[in-house]
């Protein structure tokens, strides 16, 4: 017998990542809140509410409403919950729960109010060292996974050898993996790509052309590429070199495209009623949801007070969004800047 | 009176040149083949065939169909015909006409046989030195100017002031310019971009989806900026540095952008039949034109013998349409190296 699998979670990003584990042979634990999905996963074969398109092999699945058995039955836990709900989900656990075991995070996203990456909070309430904490990051629609759309991921953790062997439970034929070291950088830049694609909608709505957008996109990536950069210096021991990472790879420029291009991205359509002319107010009633890129702006704008990167994108963003500045207004100053 | 300033070319691009710089006062001499063409814009104010909702003041519009008369009567000569006419149009001039002037290459593509740079074409036949020769290029739909959307233009020439100073010719209120001195290098950029739109065209036809289209296009980016990187080292005298050029830029990444995302692109609609099916012939019927990028990447090939960068995606475009090489399994080879 193998490792053991859980996911915590059941949206569309869980159920994608319970496919190819599946479609792999791997036995997947699961947790999952509802016991009505459950059943229903467990008798019809699909998540009724994400991918219904998607069915799986119940032999390998464990669907189990009891987060503690599920995080308990594992040697490697995904998290996949969204990053809002993760202290509520982890809450009831012991502090020693994760002991040995290795935690991968597909979470997008920063721990607020403390605006501190995954594993931050993971090594301070549960004592996860960061060697055995990986993160899944990649521009990945769930729904062209369920498609079995060739896709890439990749996987990273202070080693190369470890990050490559969780990749390794994920290669498929539709799935190509890819393995890094940079486990801190590409939370942030699946972080940030959610806020320039909230201002690639605003763009729009404010009914900027194509010509704007590749160029506006194109200095979103250098001012991210800026900002991982000047991170990782800060982050490097002053008797070393900084660690040199390939910025024009799937994770960090790949998921900045895929992101600001899709029409599909709710970020993109929230900013876009933004651009329109709607207050924040109005488009969260109106789209029913909140856009991961509007909590994740004012993190980063919080981050970015140690880490100090010129940010005038996401600091424009921010104000359109926080401090009531007109996006007009905000986009105007950001021109001038654009090379 | 200010510089007199020459267009040669009357394709959509040329006539978005020709409003930018009449919307900025400038006087321009309009080299048109069609004497036709000529008349109707005489008369009724707009290019019939390219850009008809952009109409003109025609007191500093000067038509001319003798293209001697039109270079012999400018200080600055905009070339803005299809690579493959260009010596074609200039056959007939002396072999001094551009004494004195300088020329601004509009013009995206090689010169072939030879698959040589524009400004090596001009040095060779009219003793063009460097220093009189500059480039535009950006991410920049002419259709998208005659709406007079907000769009980018980036001038090079070897010196930054008088790239600036040609820039300034065209900045307005929708025309951002920025300036820099990769003279060769942004050339080698906007024919790099073609080739890869193709791709991206034989990407969707081969039914890839979004995913994978992203991880595509920033592995264009990242054999580009080596393709250039490569060039600038090798035509960098041995005691020199190469200069550093910032790639995350709009001549670069953001021209790139558009040319693949685009709808409206020839070479992703040359592209998308080929992944279908179509034979290279088939499509050119199809289409009544030949995708820029099908030269292109025959050219670059050429190129390539002598920079030796590693560009395996170029040459898997290359041997899709020139070497009848299977789409499915030129893309299937390609699918490994990405990261």
């Amino acid at each position: 017998m193998g490792n053991q699998i859980g996911i915590l979670g059941s949206g569309s990003w869980s159920t994608a990542l319970a496919k190819i584990l599946t479609d792999n042979g791997h036995n997947i634990h699961w947790w999952i809140r509802n016991v009505d999905t459950i059943r229903h996963l467990e008798n019809r074969r699909h998540n009724k509410h994400y991918l219904a398109s998607v069915y799986f092999d119940t032999q390998l699945l464990h669907p189990n409403p009891d987060v503690y058995e599920v995080v308990s039955n594992c040697d490697i836990i995904i998290l996949s919950v969204p990053s809002a709900f993760l202290k509520d989900v982890l809450a009831p656990l012991p502090k020693d729960i994760f002991k040995g075991k290795k935690v991968i995070s597909a979470i997008k996203g920063l721990v607020s109010p403390e605006n501190i990456l995954i594993n931050e909070y993971l090594e301070t309430e549960f004592n996860l060292p960061l060697e055995r904490y990986f993160t899944i990051t990649g521009p990945c629609h769930a729904e062209e996974v369920a498609n079995e759309k060739l896709s890439y991921l990749t996987f990273s953790g202070t080693s190369l050898e470890e990050a490559q062997i969780m990749a390794d439970y994920f290669s498929n034929d539709y799935l190509q993996t890819i393995a890094n070291t940079d486990v801190l950088g590409v939370q942030y830049a699946a972080v940030l790509k959610n806020i320039y694609a909230l201002g690639a909608g605003i763009a729009h709505g404010l009914e900027y052309g194509d010509n704007f957008l590749s160029v506006y996109i194109t200095n979103c990536f250098r001012e991210m590429q800026a900002f991982l950069e000047k991170f990782e210096q800060l982050n490097t021991p002053y008797d070393e070199d900084p660690a040199v990472h390939n910025y024009n790879a799937s994770a960090y420029l790949g998921d900045l495209l895929v992101t600001c291009y899709s029409l599909h991205s709710r970020n993109r359509t929230f900013g876009n009623m933004i651009g329109k002319g709607y207050s924040v107010k109005a488009a969260q009633l109106e789209l029913n949801m909140v856009a991961e890129g509007y909590y994740a702006c004012k993190s980063i704008y919080g981050v970015n007070e140690q880490v100090g990167a010129v940010m005038p994108i996401a600091q424009a963003v921010y104000a359109i969004l926080w401090e009531q500045v007109k996006a007009e207004e905000a986009f105007l100053s950001l021109e001038k800047g654009f090379i």
